[in-house]
């Protein structure tokens, strides 16, 4: 069966994200004041051939975990549909 | 009232992605040769202030035109939620 994923990374709460505080402080220049605390992470998708939505989630969490995250300062969420 | 947005801003479909393809072609070295067709793009999340519902998809819209997409390589999509 095949598969999509659809997954979003982003830098950790705790941590300064300095792109998305530049772009926060921007938004008054364009007359957005009312936008704030901005945040920029990833957004990725993915096609991928599995037996069942187990496990393809399964793969899903594994290429986060080895080569799409970096967990020491960025979280991961994923969905997995059949396509 | 406050809101809380989510935007994906992926390539056009039309256009290569190089860093995805660079992604698709490593997960056979990591033992997920199932994933493929790997697109990158950036998630944002922010705060805004709004009257209602309407508004501030108006406003998140507007930011995403005229800071946040450039909309001769990228698409957008967000949602709003109350916050």
């Amino acid at each position: 069966m095949k598969f999509r994923a659809e997954i979003d990374i982003m830098p950790l709460e705790a941590l300064l994200d300095p792109q998305g505080k530049a772009v926060s402080n921007n938004m008054k220049n364009i007359g957005l004041a009312e936008i704030s605390n901005v945040r920029i992470g990833k957004h990725i998708t993915l096609a991928l051939e599995a037996a069942d939505k187990a496990t393809a989630e399964a793969k899903v969490k594994e290429a986060c975990e080895k080569l799409l995250a970096n967990q020491i300062m960025e979280y991961f969420s994923f969905k997995v549909e059949e396509a």
